[in-house]
This record gives structure tokens, sequence and C-alpha cells, in this order.
């Protein structure tokens, strides 16, 4: 089996990489070629136990998707976006990398004769927007209320298409807010979500810009991976015309967020967290959904975190603890 | 007021210009002008009481959207698209004309500076895809199962965001299917909607493909120029980032439609329908959604038609009884 992880210099690329270096491809599939590219050059780990080929640019230019797909890969994992703040600063490179360059890709997918790959694309919770009923079925409308979400919406509409057409096999996941992203901070609107978590537990300061009441869906950086693992394994068959799926996630405030680090790490870390309210965080984010039934993902066989305390622990264990070693 | 309409050779483009002459602009503002634009040349009618333009060619085809909005319209009135049937059967000109078309549009509204018109989106209930409930609300997925339905909700999605971001200030409002269309059939795949009414009333054979069984959402061209006109007036502000309105419609079945002919017509006009099931049609068609709530739009002020039997004596009153004088 032939991998192209899109993205791959990202967090989530970089965690799909080493899972797929200590449990083999899909399924358990052996895995002949990995592909990485990013708009800067991944740089894989040493000792892999398959070949790995770097490639970096920027995969919207004309020309660089047909490269990248020349080599056939079974699966495509897409997880390369502009994050939501910047895509909201700068719309007409929001709409260039995170729409154009989607379409880019499965367009030169579509030019390959005989090929269909199972294309996995990291949609987002972002594609709901106020008001949202407290709890988000499986057909409940998206209605983004940022740029980012739009763009994340269109792809996923096309996804759709180009997977009904026959001209890719496509499962568009919509992964909840990711927590706790190691390393610093990116220019997500949702970046205090894991920085509240991650700066405390490093012995640093964190600003928390938002209420603790606020409500969040979450998921660990494993689940995310597992989520990814899963839509490249699962029949596709069922999906019918619907290839976007809500992922499992665990719902939590703020304050219990809070309160977990307290439980586990102590009152002094916890207190490394300042209150500085900013309005257009608070505003954008509280009109994040908060809770989702996934019913269909969880039908398929998609698994996420047991709660927030474990979430906490796969930061410690999967993170902190190798950092500090 | 400037106006212009974009498809303005079509059905409903005509008939919308018919409707500006009689009653003046939006709201009952007076016309300076009207630009109409289409593929083919627009050939207004004789005696119009405003100065118009017409104007021909590919909208989608880079320089034509910056020409027609040198003028700054104040209200647009979008139409242009390939219809259904083409759309599936030729996928990259859907595409081109209906998405890329769209947005060279809106990017030519947004590079031209202090300007945000009111423009109108006409989209379709080709937006939802099957499985769908009875009754569908506002609240509803749209997961289309046609690349014209991909395109339409693509374009709701684009003009959601140039609306929000203040480029523009977009209403998109779904279209039911609109029976009866006068002159040709056209290429979409529910031309049969209005070709087993026209046909018969006009003394020629008519073709039905689907089960007499098969339930509709239908509007009169006449509830179509008003849904027009109402958004091109409304107050935005509450709409907030949903743009998309479902049009109310009257729900009947395809065996109604042929009762209320015979009703209207008698036995023969209504023996002119041959039956001659195309499993093709019927599967697309039978997949689209039978019924709104519409609770959106109705709260707006959008009404539509009465009854089955009041759209079928609009047809009678504005097209057949004309065309025979």
């Amino acid at each position: 089996m032939k991998i192209l992880i899109l993205g791959a210099a990202g967090m989530i690329g970089r965690k799909l990489l080493a899972h797929l270096a200590a449990n083999g491809g899909p399924g358990g599939a052996p895995i002949k070629a990995v592909l990485l590219h990013d708009v800067v050059d991944p740089v894989p780990p040493a000792g892999l136990p398959f070949p790995v080929e770097g490639s970096s640019g920027d995969y919207a230019v004309p020309g660089v998707a047909e490269r990248l797909v020349a080599g056939r890969p079974d699966v495509i994992f897409h997880l390369a976006s502009i994050v939501s703040g910047e895509a909201e600063a700068r719309f007409e490179e929001g709409y260039r990398v995170n729409l154009d360059g989607a379409r880019a890709l499965f367009e030169a997918i579509r030019a390959v004769p005989n090929y269909a790959p199972r294309l996995i694309y990291t949609s987002s919770l972002a594609v709901f927007g106020a008001p949202c009923p407290d709890v988000i079925d499986d057909d409940y409308l998206c209605a983004p209320a940022s740029s980012y979400g739009i763009q994340k919406a269109m792809v996923e509409l096309l996804l759709a298409d180009y997977s009904r057409r026959g001209f890719l096999d496509g499962v568009a996941i919509r992964l909840p807010t990711i927590c706790v992203r190691p390393g610093r901070p990116n220019a997500a609107l949702s970046g205090f979500v894991s920085s509240i978590m991650r700066e405390p537990l490093n012995g640093q300061e964190a600003v928390l810009p938002v209420e603790e009441a606020m409500r969040l869906w979450i998921a660990s950086p494993r689940a995310a991976v597992s989520y990814l693992m899963q839509a490249a394994t699962i029949d596709t068959a069922p999906l019918g015309a619907r290839r976007s799926l809500n992922m499992p996630g665990v719902s939590v405030t703020v304050g219990e967020q809070i309160e977990a680090l307290r439980r586990r790490a102590g009152d002094e870390v916890a207190r490394l967290i300042r209150r500085a309210p900013d309005p257009v965080v608070a505003r954008v984010v509280g009109d994040w959904p908060q809770r989702f039934s996934a019913t269909r993902a969880i039908g398929l066989g998609f698994v996420g975190d047991a709660d927030f305390a474990s979430i906490l622990e796969t930061y410690i264990t999967e993170d902190l603890a190798p950092a500090r070693a």
C-alpha cells in the first residue's frame, strides 16, 4: 500500500506517521511507501519501517497535485489547510489554499485513468454556525460562521460529488477541537483550548480569553489519528452521497478542563491560567457547537476518548513525558 | 435604481423583466436602467418604461463579470445556470459555469470599492438529497445527490460568506420545481412536470416518465417572480449568516396534477399524457424532496401559490391565452 499525507508537517500529520510506523497501514496492510507533503519540508523521524519521500511546496499551485498523485497512492490523507484565524484574516489566501487547493487535488486524481483512491479529508466542526441546537445530529444544516468553515463545507460537498461520480472514494471527518495540542500555539482561534492545559503543565502561564462556562467538543490527537485510520478502512458503500461524518468527542466546559488539570497536576499548576477575556475570541468560539450525537460515526465503529481526564493523560504520556525524557 | 439580470434570456428572466415593466423595481422603486445578460442575446420586448441594455457572452470567462458590475447595479438577479441534466452529463462545464461563474461574479463585486449590492441567487431544492424526511425544515442538511445540486449548495455557501464579510448583500432562494414552464422543454430532468400539463393543453402528446404517486414541490413562474422581488426587498439583517431560504410551494403528486388538468381541460386533453416509465428520471426525481415547512420564508413574507389548480390557471392566463390571442 502507498500512502500520501498532505499537511504532513503538522501535528496530526506527524502523529499519523508515527502511528503508521508502529501499526502498519489501514487495516494492518503492509506499507510500501509513504509520500509526505507540506508547505515546509516534512522532516520524518529516523528508523521508519518503510521508505518515506518528502516533498514541499504550495499544493494549490498548478502541477503540484498532479505530481503528488502520479505514483497512484492507495490512500490519501488530506490534512492541509490554512487555519481558522488566518482564513478569516486573509480572505483570498484562505479560498486559494483551502478550497482551490483541495479542488486541484481532486481534479488531479480525476485525471489519472482507472484510479479512485480512498481520500480522507479532515473537516471541522466550524462547518456549523450559530444558532445550533444543544446536541447536533447527523442531519443538521451546515451554516458556517467563518470563511474557514465555509471552505471546509464547500470541500465536503466537492468530495461527496467526486465520490458519487466514482472519481475518488472520499470520507470527510469533522474533527472536534483537538486538545491537548503539543508544541507552540497556532493561529487557530481555538488555540487557548490546548494552551490552558499545555502551558501550565510546562510551568508556563497561559491566557484564557473566554468564560469558564464555555462548552467545547474535544478530542485528543490520539483519537484524531484513530479516526483517520478508521476512515481509511470503513466500507464507504453505506455512506451513500453523505460522505461527511461528525466525529465522537467529549463535551466539556473550560471550567471542567481546569478542574481536571487541578486534580491531575495540582493547584499551583492550575493557577498559571490567567483570565484575560477577549470578546472576539469569545464570540467566535462561543458560536461553535458544543455537543454532537455522532450517531453515524459511532455506528461505523469510530471510538473517541473516554473523558477529559484521559485526554489530559494522553498528552502527558504521548508528549509531555517524552519531551522531558 | 439600476438592475442587472443574469440569465435574462431564460423563462424566469423574461417574466421578471415583464414584472419590472409593469410594477417598477423592488419595493416600487423607480428603475433607471436594466442590464440584461445571457449566453445568448436577450431580446427585450418593445415599449419598456425604462432603458434596457442587452449583453451576451459566457459570464464565467474572466473579465465578463467585471464589465457587468462596472455600472454598480443596486440589485443583481443571478438566474444563470446550466440545468441539472446538463450539469450531470458535462461534469467540467457544470462546475465552470455554475460554480466558477458565480464566484467570478462575487469576486467582481468584491473588487468594486464601497459597493455591496443586493444579490438574489436562484438556488434549487436539488441541494437536498435522499433520504429526506417527509417535511424538510429550515435546519435540514444540504446533501445533494447531483452535481447540479452540489454546485448550487457551494454557491449558497459562498454567497453566505461574501454577505457576512460585507462584500455583497445576498439572498439565495431555493425555488421549487417550476410548473407550468411555457415554451419548449429544457434539459432539466424535471422537464416532464411542466410538459405533462403544457403539451396536452396545446393539443400535443406528453411523455410521463414516472409513477403517478410521485410527489413534487411545485411553484408557478408567477410565484417564482414574486419570490425574487420579495428577496430583493426584505431586511437581510435577521437572516444572519443563513442566507438561503426554502421557498413556499405546493406539494402535489403527479396523479393530482393530471386530475387537476382533467377537471380544467377535460378527459380528451388529459388522455394526451402517455406513460413511458424512465427508471433514470424516476430514480433522480424520486429522490428529490417532496415537502417543506418553509417557515423562515413564510415568516419573512414570501407568499406562494394557493393550490395546483391556481398554478394551472396561471399558465393558462399568462402564457397559453396570450399565445393564442
